[in-house]
């Protein structure tokens, strides 16, 4: 039970950071695609933001480490 | 049933945060594309929403830690 | 059973959460970016929808709590 | 039995409550955005259809309290 | 078995009556940012659609206090 | 199991009846916001399709009471 | 079974019918907004649209009523 | 079980025939209310389609009854 | 388990009929509505299609009254 | 178990022939609503491709007979 | 159990068999009705597409009949 | 047991490489309609694609023959 | 158990690696109907896209294999 | 039960993989195809971009070794 509890943990976690991280980047290179000459603003917003939607998978993470 | 409890509510509020963060950030990096003179104004309002979001994952969070 | 419970009602409240409040606060932003000189009277109607959205989940949470 | 029964009616209501709120708050924001000089006028409505929304997940929550 | 058949109809109603209202007053909020003279006429039409919503939810509420 | 049929019927029939009359209300508001010459017109309309939607939810909701 | 039998049959027929029906009268409020000179012949073919729509849900209830 | 199968042969029949209807019909609507000189024609068109759609919902009411 | 089996056949195809005709007519009345003089052409054609649509449905009729 | 098996099978394949089909045959009447003169090569393509779809489902017909 | 496992096997080849050649003729009758004299070379394009998509498809017809 | 996990193996990979192939295949045909001449080029990687998506259901086709 | 694990863990590579490539050949694909010139360059990035797609499904392989 | 584990960590995170990957990538084909001279600064993006998908995927993987 608990091996199965950290797959479902892990395994949400990733399918939410796979879909926010892909909404993130894939705008920031259509962004950068328009304006070049603001690729360096754009990508600084694109690291915090992924970093901010890493927060609670990494959490998932640590909880999936918890339970084994 | 422990740990499988916290699994399930770290992942669903993974998923949950994910979806929102992801929406948020992505347009905020759309924003930043067309008027850069805004980034400032339009970070500092994606701080606060990404904040406000992260709210109840952080309680799901604290509650997964709780029932282990 | 009754951590089961508290995960339940936690995880649906988050995805709740996060789906409602990415739609106000993205549209914020947005709307934002194109108006700049609103921004202030856009963030006050930004903190009382998310506070309108956020009541329900933060009741889940209590049940949460009291649950276990 | 009973505690699983608050927490699938307090997480539906949540749900619901999360994407209608959500849909109400972002047009209005949007609207404001649009025009500034109804920001009253439009907040008003906003006001009372969130009431509207809320009155079914509120008795969710009562019958939540009531089950426990 | 009798609280989570309360739970389910009051959550599923609470769904329904969520997604239904959300549409119509979105909507109204709409309309009047494009025509603030019909305000009033649009918010009658709301309150008449938002009443024929709840009709359906309000006796799922009343069969909820019902089996319980 | 008599309560959980009653509560499965009704609930559905509340989702079905939310989405229907949701639909029908929110495009005779934006009708009235385009043309408010129409309204009366719109509105009797309208009061006609939402009494055909309910048809099959009230009886849904006769079958509930009758199975308790 | 008997009950829950009869909640499924009337339940599903209420969800389709709501969606069919739905379709169906907004569509026709659309049409009479643009064309109101056309209002009568749009409800004749609306009224015919509905009654076939609603065939099958009837004849659920009537099964629905035949398995109580 | 007999009476559980005839619930799910004629709601996923109801199911079915109201979101092929839903669609035939308010496509008629649509059709009429630009070209209301081709209204007969349209109908007419619309007859058939209808009764195509129902022939194998009205076999799955005929089975239903059947293993009643 | 028979009376099971030829419902969820005939419920499967009668949802796959009902999606598919629903596509043929709705286009073909749409087809009409443009241009009246193709009436007879564009209905040969939705005659051919829905016959070639609802061949396996028919057979799995043909399984629905078999393995009764 | 067998007549499941057939059912499952036959079900399966009746609903991926109808949206298979219905795309076709859809965009084939819209091509000659279109472009008249064409209305016999279409139709040529139109049948190729039905047929094409058409084996996967055939050979599931082939399997629900013979597991039964 | 054998003859389950053909059954999903086949089901789910089907309806992916239908849903992928279902794309690629649609696209091709609509290539034809734009551009006929490209006829001969979109249905080879189309003919080697389908051939390809029927693959897997075709072994999955093939382990159905080797596990019964 | 093994025969179904052949059938789950296979089934996926069949629906996934109908998905991805039908979307290669379709916009191919959309390319070469519009351009002709790149018909060579457009093909080629239409072959390297549709290799390319083939990969993981080869090996998933190479699992179901091992388990049985 | 174990085989039916591999049959997962397969399948929704699958799953994942058909929806990803998918995507990004036919992105490929239309980018080169538009540009010709830019062939070598597209079909440069798509390979590597598709190397990083293909990642994670691989050690979904390398595990179906380990598990049996 | 552990096989079963790793069988789903590891699928859900190809899953989640292939769907954020495949976007990346496509908009970054897409921009390219543009605006081929910021091939160099886009693939860039592209790599930290996919690098990030990848962090929660290969903690999965992670897992999915540990609990075999």
């Amino acid at each position: 039970m608990s091996s199965l509890a950290a797959a479902i943990a892990i395994g949400l976690a990733a399918l939410g950071a796979g879909i926010g991280n892909g909404l993130i980047v894939s705008r920031t290179v259509e962004g950068i695609a328009r304006q070049p000459e603001l690729a360096g603003r754009l990508q600084t917003t694109m690291y915090i933001g992924v970093a901010l939607v890493e927060v609670i998978p990494i959490f998932a993470l640590v909880i999936a480490f918890m339970v084994m």
